[in-house]
């Protein structure tokens, strides 16, 4: 059964798609969707984000980028490249988003979020997707123009407040027999923007399991978000971003301006 | 009243320093130090890391590096570098840190490590320590033939499992007047190896929190560890090192080989 997670009337509950239309909290009252406030399916322990991991989305970014980047870039096919991405970011289904004044270049990416369900430690590829719970929709936002020449962590970019949507559900890995046949799109203002195919990863998901248990041990509620297809475009104060991924869910989130207030 | 967490009797309990020796839990019992496992004193939210915020430690970095390396070095004393540990990575007072095999040069840092106490956006550097809840000691493991010349993320680096010696105590703010006037020390089988001052961070406390806090919201149990100062030294299986903030603790941790099988 998929599960999401809602505040209604004051409290967080557990809750599941209704048979009509709504939500069935887990006490068992249905609830009409306007009348909840969504958040994450879970609450992530650590965030696992995998940059470069579609092949047409790296030729994307190489394009734009210098030649120094562009040579980092191609060589990056045989290893994984993860990195983490702080709680502070995350965001449920139709959360706010914010685009920082100061940004030029701020897109979307449509991904598969793998979901851990029990300890992992040097698990090999032909066991790992037994320690899979579930799967559920991210989009990883990103600040384009803040990404700086090398070595320098790309907090700035990527960790933003709402710049990590998850949701609605988490979906069971027994509802999704093949996470690599799984089609990904992306609408902006329900004109579509980036399509894409899980099956187009360069590490796929019981490899990335594999990778990442063998430098430390993965624990339930950790997730991964798998990196994203091709397909990045500006997106401005106002936009309504829909992420789906086939089978797994449909993520509704809307970008505002940032209204805090700059330091004294 | 400083708190630390620590397992006995099969559960986990809060507990103070006790008056003579050993540790008073919560319920009022006092046990002695060898019949209790020490927890990090806090399940940490999100975890920021300091890479070079200390100049003497910035330039030994630097003298190790290519030239290409030891210029960006140079060029980060305007903004500080953060980037993001996993709490898979997190052990407590006592624990154990695992050396891979394949670990050429292993060294700890000793670090002053704050816990935010209270939600902050765009804190000005005047305020910032209202939002501190305490400080505890902190050893950030590196393994540095694991560091890749430039881009990617350190994930290798810097999250094996131990790689993050949290504790003994989570010490109020109250009970550390100044944060930038702390000798920080280590030693490795008792021998002193590191020795230096957070009055030497290029970017203190309180701007720490201010850059932060600036990019996105912190939250109570989010944890900043401040950088280390030079000092650093290859250890190996056996070893015990003990980092010590003055008044605010001494951690000790014992480095042991990699037992875990590798993949299959």
């Amino acid at each position: 059964m998929r599960q999401g997670r809602v505040v209604y009337g004051g409290a967080v509950h557990g809750c599941t798609p209704a048979a009509q239309s709504g939500v069935r909290l887990a006490d068992g009252r249905i609830v009409a969707e306007q009348d909840v406030q969504w958040l994450a399916p879970l609450e992530p322990r650590t965030i696992f984000t995998l940059a470069l991991n579609y092949a047409d989305h790296a030729s994307e970014l190489a394009a734009k980028s210098s030649k120094e980047q562009a040579t980092f870039l191609q060589a990056q096919r045989s290893e994984p490249v993860v990195f983490l991405k702080a709680a502070n970011a995350v965001i449920g289904h139709r959360g706010l988003t914010r685009r920082p004044r100061d940004a030029e270049f701020m897109h979307y990416e449509c991904e598969l979020v793998v979901v851990i369900g029990r300890e992992a430690r040097n698990v090999p590829r032909a066991d790992a997707l037994q320690y899979v719970r579930g799967y559920t929709v991210g989009n990883d936002y990103a600040i384009r123009n803040f990404l700086e020449p090398y070595y320098r962590p790309n907090l700035r970019v990527k960790n933003r407040d709402g710049a990590t949507a998850l949701g609605p559900w988490l979906v069971p890995a027994s509802e999704v027999p093949d996470p690599q046949k799984l089609r990904l799109t992306t609408h902006v203002n329900g004109k579509r923007v980036q399509e894409g195919t899980t099956a187009d990863m360069i590490h796929d998901v019981a490899s990335l399991i594999e990778y990442l248990s063998g430098i430390m041990t993965l624990s339930p509620g950790d997730v991964i978000l798998t990196g994203t297809p091709k397909g990045s475009v500006d997106v401005r104060p106002g936009d309504e971003v829909v992420c789906e991924v086939e089978g797994v869910g449909r993520l509704v989130n809307t970008l505002v301006e940032d209204w805090t207030p700059a330091p004294r």
